[in-house]
């Protein structure tokens, strides 16, 4: 059996997000396994290297199956783009060593949050933004940043409930740039929880708004309560940008 | 009686273009004029600085019309941007002295066409390019571009059928930038013929793809006949960027 792995870029805006759902196939992960599967003349299990939810795009989406066929990397990377609707593509193509697994071998991932901070709509990027047309304090949404940097239980910042698994989980960077009217949150880490980067950006953007102050974070960080931390911003202004390996 | 000037964005995907038709009221202009009337209790007809066809869009177009409506500017900024659909948007709105005509007033434009020179296509930016797989010779189309610079009969770039009016203008600037897959193509001159920016962006990638010599540009200029230009791009890479004054 040989192992693929694919780098797929979409625009989230019409899915229910990656994961297969018995009662939708309006998934990315539905849309490819029927693809590949009808490409491959079996049935294909498609492995992403994390679910990006309702409504969230990805840039570099990392994916990986397995499949007796014998086409070339390049013809299938031909073949899927295809028959692809038109707001999903596969970047790249490759065969990988059979061990590969896109979730398991995952060291970290980069997320990008976009906010347009305007009273005036941006047309064209409204697909890919949330817009807050408060004044926002730039200087203090980066102050409370730092406290959110290295490994801590981000239990605060998830919406996943009561369970075993580990919240701990470790932010490498989070950049925060204001360009003209347009403001980017970059979040750079070994993992992300359910909803993380989007309570994350609510959290920072209260902040900005003054409605926190940058040294209320650690606190909350210790709370690992999920009421206390700002608001779910809306999926459509995130990018799942880089998965790193 | 106020006159009113107004700079509009939209996003032209889902349009028949700006001027109103009897037949449809699906146009930039015919949005705006309902919606202006119902704003100032009174008929309000708008002026745009040109025509953008079906499917183009608009960064910077500049309309005005004359009202006796008593709402400030900022009033009637919020009150528009609050009934438009999402893909339109106005970005300032001013009064002007009452002899200002935005057609009539126009000293130059400023367009910009997009060609995504890629085999895979850009989901992010599907509805703002023109998708071109085959390789392109940039420095080609720069030396084409040269050729076409300053005052012109552009007759054989326009499908206007015959006419009286003069088809002579002057470009004053085009650049050709490629950063990554994405070319951007920007125009700025003293006017633009019915589809002249799209005639000439097919023209360039003829020469671009070797089909045509950047030489061959002066005798096309000659020529004056439509049928020995380059293809009709599609509308959806075109963006009317900046109306100068």
């Amino acid at each position: 059996m040989r192992n693929i792995r694919i780098k797929i870029t979409y625009e989230g805006t019409r899915y229910q997000g990656w994961q297969k759902q018995d009662t939708s196939d309006n998934t990315i992960q539905g849309k490819f396994e029927t693809l590949l599967s009808r490409m491959c003349g079996e049935e294909i299990t498609i492995q992403g290297s994390g679910r990006t939810d309702a409504g969230v795009h990805a840039l570099g989406q990392i994916a990986n199956f397995h499949t007796g066929c014998t086409m070339t990397t390049e013809e299938m990377l031909t073949y899927i783009n295809q028959y692809l609707p038109e707001d999903i593509a596969v970047v790249e193509a490759e065969e990988v060593p059979e061990r590969f697994h896109s979730r398991l071998n995952a060291k970290g991932k980069r997320y990008v949050y976009r906010v347009w901070n305007s009273s005036i709509p941006n047309v064209f990027w409204r697909r890919y933004v949330h817009t807050v047309p408060e004044e926002l304090d730039i200087q203090a949404m980066k102050e409370a940043a730092v406290h959110l940097l290295g490994e801590h239980d981000f239990k605060s910042f998830t919406s996943t409930k009561k369970g075993k698994k580990s919240t701990v989980r470790r932010i490498d960077r989070i950049g925060i740039d204001k360009e003209g009217d347009m403001i980017t949150f970059i979040y750079e880490g070994n993992g992300f929880l359910y909803h993380m980067v989007r309570i994350l950006t609510g959290t920072l953007l209260e902040v900005g708004k003054g409605k926190r102050t940058p040294h209320s974070i650690p606190d909350l960080l210790l709370a690992k309560n999920r009421e206390l931390a700002g608001e779910l911003v809306p999926g459509k202004g995130l990018v799942l940008e880089e998965v790193y390996y």
